[in-house]
């Protein structure tokens, strides 16, 4: 850990995020291009993603399992869209074991086909049905410009997988997973999205429908942070996948996948860091709080040392993730810079006079200098660190909701509409042409983002043609 | 699930085995010869043991991180010992993205080298260490002969790699982490094992030293459950991993390496299986209970359908796992059996005669018919069933131990020992000579599985040469 200053996050956008991915040993590059390395801090963040979503699936009637990394290239021809979309991106395994294969494999991609071949011996009446499964892996696309967390060769996900008797029961499903999402993205990374469609030449390759949360990073552009697909009976066609219904007729079956993946620890760190490192959520922070003890003397250190881990015991036994930072031979001020830079929500400072007067002084990540401190006393520490971390919790939502509601537009024309995506996203009438969507990104580098499911209910006419337009859609550079 | 009865365990172990894998749903095979599925409740069974060891890997001190899968095939050639046992068995990516690529790519069989490439970065004097780090994730190795998590081209485990100043200290760690796979395997999956180091022939391509646990399975054979690495400096010298000691000199790291995989469930069925199916041990068991509601009429079924939600929510504000198997149209003597199957270690039934004396039956997966039975009353059932999902912990662990003691032999002269490695394990004095242990090898196919830890303290004469000979070791027949 290097103490340097991070690259200004308003002079340089991209230079701040991979410095600081760097920096808080988050990620790291690996040898193989385009691949990357979570390291134990960033991963330890995953996992709490992993938890938090974990349990709303179980809630919800799934189950995880685990299907193979290797996949016949054959599998992935079968659905004819799918094939197109994902071809270009594939890693072939063409020998195995010291031989050339007789049929190469590919490293999956995505797993409809692997697990839609199971689906198909798996399902055999109405009563195998719904189908919920997960999935907590990584799979690897073959991707041309790279960046850490948001688009890498290799990257770590989970994707859900289900089968059911009807349209609607699936169209629940997918709908209901966006759901999971949305809330999951406001109630533990703090971070506001817009759930809604995508259109036809964003949809993901073998789906009938794709939905999506969208939200806007530190820079105003937009990232996809979450996906789910109606898969219509694409896959189930293709792979035979069938049930008997309750008359004694076989019937293919209608199927989803959804997905949300460690390119969401990116979003964390775009709509939240500030020039001096991460902001953590609360919810998902490996440590909610630090302590730092103050000292000069041998004998301050005793107490001080003394009184911090009697506060951290309590701390734990509250079930708050603490760190106590005793490292010898690192200042103060290094250990606060430290782990700002890690993004750690809130730091609990203690010296000779806090011992003497048994208080202890907490700093909030987000509130830099004396606004964001407190003096409180030792008794009420529990409460006091609890209360922080949910005042910190929802001032970070605040805050990134306020900066993308001032940085989305309702533009009057297109004009409007495009110096409003220069800095952010524009809400505008679409009239649903693939036409217009195409000119959009052309002339603007835009791309429509989603069509939200919360409409304003009227009707008006297209940003772009001007022909009436029955739904608004989100336009916004995106990574 | 089929009502076909298993395979006898007695007539054809390997067939009973391949089946009870399949009909209990805890895997499937794949489309890719030798790969497998490990199916919802084979996952949640692996889950369980998931969290038991990451617990125990956490409270000493390690961290979990991710990397990658790829691999450039040329870190693989850099330690001697390591090339020569994985290059046969590797799976090579050629082609990416549409092109062949410069460097071909190995998906990983292990991690040493890629995590050594990052060690050597991450490391710089000694403050950095030790470095204690472990990933969740599968691996591939090439494997002509298959069986369900026994041995499988892909399969599920964890790997820790640590890196340490000293010797003494990586000696230590991959001791101290032999011991929690021991403490694992006879606390949670009542498996008893002998930890012990291996012979020379049987070690890690590129460890000084290889430790293992190795348990025995209901057929007499033994199956390396986890093993514990010292890597000495093979690695750190072939990536360079250095750090400046406190004078200030560049000295290479010391190296571990340990891991423990989906093989384990493999152990679970063969040790406490029987002929009506699996037999979980409760602390690992998805399910440690099943309430099977008893009825005939609809008005009797209202009555204890009514009973049977209320001790499925007090047995689950208990933290127990149970489900109620309240399906339609099955009697409860298939939900017996299909339960009996899937190993779940108790049941409770309630029929309405119980309802009547607010009682219920209890029966204990592991012993069959009336001795595995109790009635107690429904005031008790919390206490009841966990005491006695702890008396079949305790007894499943009693009854294999005492399989193995009766089927393991200290025989007194080669001849001896050739029958003795035909039903069981032989513990028998050697002399340390590869000669003597191919030998043995050759003429009984028993391989020397450890030299135990815990040695009578005496010496004797080898068993093949006669010679003088100051270890006992363990041979026998080995998956």
């Amino acid at each position: 850990m290097s103490d340097l200053k991070l690259p200004s996050r308003s002079d340089d956008f991209s230079e701040w995020y991979n410095e600081l991915v760097l920096r808080a040993e988050l990620a790291d590059y690996a040898p193989v291009r385009g691949c990357m390395i979570v390291r134990p801090y960033g991963w330890a963040l995953w996992e709490n993603i992993q938890q938090s979503l974990d349990r709303s699936f179980k809630a919800t009637g799934h189950v995880n399992a685990a299907f193979p990394l290797l996949i016949p290239r054959s599998f992935i021809e079968k659905e004819k869209s799918h094939v197109e979309g994902f071809s270009p991106e594939l890693a072939v395994v063409t020998h195995g074991g010291g031989e050339e294969l007789e049929e190469p494999l590919v490293v999956r991609p995505t797993s409809e086909t692997i697990i839609g071949h199971s689906f198909a011996k798996w399902i055999q009446s109405y009563r195998d049905l719904p189908l919920l499964i997960n999935q907590w892996n990584s799979v690897v696309r073959w991707e041309m410009r790279t960046k850490l967390f948001l688009r890498t060769t290799e990257f770590f996900w989970q994707e859900g997988h289900t089968a059911h008797a009807t349209l609607e029961e699936a169209e629940a499903e997918t709908r209901q997973m966006l759901e999971i999402y949305r809330d999951f993205a406001v109630k533990d990374a703090a971070i506001p999205v817009i759930p809604g469609r995508k259109s036809e030449s964003e949809r993901f390759a073998g789906a009938d429908q794709t939905y999506s949360i969208e939200a806007m990073m530190g820079d105003g552009k937009a990232l996809q942070s979450g996906t789910s697909h109606n898969l219509g009976q694409n896959f189930s066609r293709a792979f035979e996948i069938r049930y008997l219904d309750k008359n004694g007729e076989l019937q293919h079956c209608w199927t989803t996948s959804w997905g949300l993946s460690t390119r969401f620890i990116g979003a964390i760190i775009m709509v939240h860091g500030d020039d001096q490192g991460l902001i953590l959520p609360p919810r998902l922070a490996p440590y909610q709080a630090v302590i730092v003890p103050i000292y000069k003397s041998d004998e301050e250190k005793a107490q001080v040392i003394q009184a911090a881990q009697k506060i951290k015991a309590e701390l734990v036994s509250s079930q708050i993730r603490v760190i106590l930072d005793d490292r010898e031979g690192a200042s103060p001020g290094f250990k606060f810079n430290d782990w700002e830079m890690r993004g750690v929500p809130l730091r609990v400072e203690i010296g000779p006079k806090d011992v003497q007067k048994n208080t202890v002084v907490l700093a909030r990540r987000d509130k830099p200098g004396r606004e964001g401190k407190s003096f409180i006393p030792q008794a009420g520490v529990i409460d006091a660190v609890k209360q922080a971390l949910d005042t910190i919790q929802k001032a970070l939502y605040e805050r990134a909701l306020n900066f993308r509601e001032s940085n989305t537009a309702d533009p009057k024309d297109y004009k409007e509409f495009q110096s409003a995506v220069e800095k952010g996203f524009a809400c505008s009438f679409w009239c649903g042409s693939s036409e217009c969507e195409k000119s959009i990104k052309e002339e603007t580098k835009a791309t429509l983002r989603c069509i939200p499911i919360d409409q304003p209910g009227d009707s008006g006419v297209c940003i772009y043609c001007g022909k009436p337009a029955g739904e608004k859609a989100y336009f916004a550079k995106a990574y």
